[in-house]
This record gives structure tokens, sequence and C-alpha cells, in this order.
């Protein structure tokens, strides 16, 4: 679903875009192969493998394999590390498109207190390490954590990245907080719903993002322009064509 | 002061060890220079640049010199990030001394909440890592953090990096807490003493690490640790020599 709506996008936007599909039981070598192939591709600026991958597929060493130069999902382990260190890099697009709706709502970060709910890679590590290098005190919530309502009601930020519908109840948020849904549910009618209980908390909450509608687009937004900052920035080497 | 005592650890083991002393205004391209011979240097194993450096060299470049498979300090961005993402890697020794303190304390790391006060990229950020690696629920705490007392009394685990003697007093700490100071600061008399009010604090702590004597030799322990893991796992690429 969303990898047509990226490749669309950069299509709209006027980028050259290649969807390149593969069987579902497509080898490693095979995609490994791809992918350095894209990596010397002077005409390529930006590599996103959609994610998931099927299990056969060792998708931490596939992600390994692009170049960082061209991590435009910002999925490295290089650019995760100089993500920590504050440095300028790839960051992934969906924390990057909630620190930019963060921004956007003029709200001074130094010294809030921010609790993200979900330690995903693509998500809650990323987006707690971003809003830490902000100036905010960062609590990181996940599956094993004790007493979660009572951390998120300390919340002056509060990213639910859970996978969970409704998990986000209005009397788990203090009043004037901040809230991010980064959930994308889909019920049994088919809707898609967040991981907040959305009309009620909305009462509580100074900010509030939808779903849909909110987080979701930020991604692909934020996603280009990584792709844009690729173009910009990347430099060949001198000696080869 | 802890330059040549990792230098004897590593006598004392039977490792080789070199230290290369440059003088204070030493160029940039010869520190350059002098790691990429290193890198290449099929007889070392692990490469240890001793911060702080003079202001004049760009210590970030520095330290992305050092060819990731050497780098026992675990403070290339690439390690940084593998640890981010609880991947095998060279994980920088002060936390990884902490979290083997941590392990023979035999408590369960699961659903504890660790806070760690401190956020620098050679301790605060990388043990916060690993604690949540780890399925504690983690807060870090810093310079802007409001509240800190509060924040800390809810710690399970309490890590401080601070660098301010006797920061932590008894008040802050919760009953049972296992303590970790990592502090080291010397005192108008030429005494050297953590960030924790040791004398009250060990009253309320189940556990708690002394300074000296405590996180400073594991620090060194696990520097050692990583070298032979580099020695171990290093391979040479096949068609050079």
């Amino acid at each position: 679903m969303y990898v047509n709506r990226k490749h669309r996008t950069c299509l709209e936007l006027g980028m050259l875009s290649e969807l390149r599909k593969f069987p579902g039981n497509v080898s490693y070598s095979r995609i490994i192969q791809e992918i350095k192939s894209l990596n010397n591709d002077r005409k390529v600026h930006g590599i996103l493998v959609q994610l998931p991958l099927p299990e056969h597929l060792n998708h931490k060493k596939v992600l390994e394999t692009v170049d960082p130069k061209k991590d435009v999902d910002g999925l490295h382990p290089y650019n995760h590390g100089k993500n920590l260190l504050g440095k300028d890099c790839f960051r992934p697009a969906t924390p990057r498109g909630i620190m930019t709706l963060l921004e956007r709502t003029k709200t001074r970060l130094e010294g809030k207190h921010a609790v993200v709910i979900g330690r995903s890679n693509i998500v809650g590590k990323p987006i707690a390490v971003m809003l830490l290098n902000s100036d905010c005190t960062v609590t990181i919530c996940h599956s094993k954590t004790r007493n979660l309502p009572s951390l998120c009601r300390q919340a002056d930020i509060l990213v639910a990245a859970v996978g969970k519908p409704h998990f986000i109840k209005a009397n788990m948020v203090k009043k004037g907080a901040i809230v991010i849904d980064v959930g994308i549910n889909r019920l049994k009618d088919g809707k898609i719903t967040g991981d907040v209980d959305f009309e009620n908390v909305r009462k509580k909450a100074s900010w509030i993002t939808p779903v849909p509608k909110g987080v979701g687009p930020m991604t692909i937004a934020s996603l280009m322009e990584n792709t844009v900052k690729a173009c910009k920035e990347i430099e060949w080497p001198k000696n080869s064509d």
C-alpha cells in the first residue's frame, strides 16, 4: 500500500522513481546484487527497501548493504549512529515527520518530558533519540514496562507507536499534553485507526494528530525531503565514472 | 592518567600495546594519516583515540576515521548505531562495564525503570540504549531536565554520569535501588570522588558502586574484552596483504 504511495509521490514531484518488485521467494543474493547495482548507479540518489521483508531474507544485512549516502530511509546502522550522536545524517522518515509536526506547534522542547511508547528501530528508538537531542527529558516505554499509565501521565509530549487501536485513553494523558499518534491499525470494518482514543483524548491534549492524515503523510513528505537532501549532497569519487 | 593505565593493563595481559603521543598542536592531517596507517596494519587489532582531543582537531571526524572493526572504544557512529539496534558490535567500554556489574547482581532487568543522568556519547547515551535493549524502561535526564529529584526517585536502577561531586543525595534515591556512580571528580584536597553521596545513599541502595574502584576498573576490563573480541573476529580481505 505505502510503497505505491511513495512511488506516486516521487513521480508527482518530478523525481525519477522506479519500483522494483520481486517474488516472495526471491533469493538473498539476488536482492544484495540488486542493491549493490543501485549503489553504483549514478542516476540513483536514494534507495528504499520496503519493509517488512520475507522472513528468509536477513533484513538487517539487506539494510546494511544500502550505501549510507543513499539511505533515504535512515535505517543503516551508520545513520542510526549519527542520529544518536546528533550529527547531520539521514534520519528515519516517520520520526523526522514527527519532529516537523512538533516544530510547527512552536512549542519550546527544551526540558519537556517526552514519553515514547514503542521501541522499534524505525520509530520508537530514533524518535526518542531525536527528542533527547532536542533537549527533552525522554522516557522510553514498551511491552515490558510496568505502570505505563502513570508514566504516560507525566508526559508533556506523548508519542504512541504501539500498534493497538485506542490503547491510549484520556486518563493516561496529562492536560495540555501534545499527543502524537503513530499507530496505523485496521479495524474489522476496514477502517484505519490510531493507537489513541482520539475523540476523548483530544479534549485534554493541547495538540493531537489524527489517524489517518496525521503522521502518515508527514512520513511520505520527510522521505521526499531526505531524497532531495541525498541528491544535493552526494559526492561521487573523482576517480570512478 | 587513564591512557597510561590502559596501556599498562594491555602489557600486563600480554598484549602488544603501543602508546603514540603527539604534541598538543599536532595537525589534523597528521592524526588522520596515523589512524589510517593503523587501520591498514595487520599487527593492530584495536585502535583507541584517547579523548578529549585538543579543540582544533575535529574529534568526530577523527573517531570516524578509525576502522569500525578496530574501534575497541565503540565510538564510531557505525558501532553506536549497531548498539542502538541491539546488534553485535563494539560497545563503549564504560557502559559495557556497567552492564557487567548489573549482571553480577543477578537482578532481572526486564521491566525495571532505569534512570540515566547524563547524555554524553561515551556514557549516557550508550548505557541508556543498552538498558533499553535489556528490557528496562529507560528515562534519560540531563542539564535541561526539570524535577530531577522526583524522576530519580522512580529509578530501580540509577546511573549517575553528571560530573558533580555528591550530586545524588539520599533523598533522590528509592529504597532498594541499584546505584551506579560513573562520576570521577577531583576534590580540592586531591581526592577522587563520585557523583553520589556514597555514605548516605548506601544506606538506601540495594547495590552501589564506590568511586574510586567501582566503574573505573570495569571500564578498563571492558576495553580489554573488546580488544580480545577484535583480535578474534577481524577478517582481512583475501585479496590484500
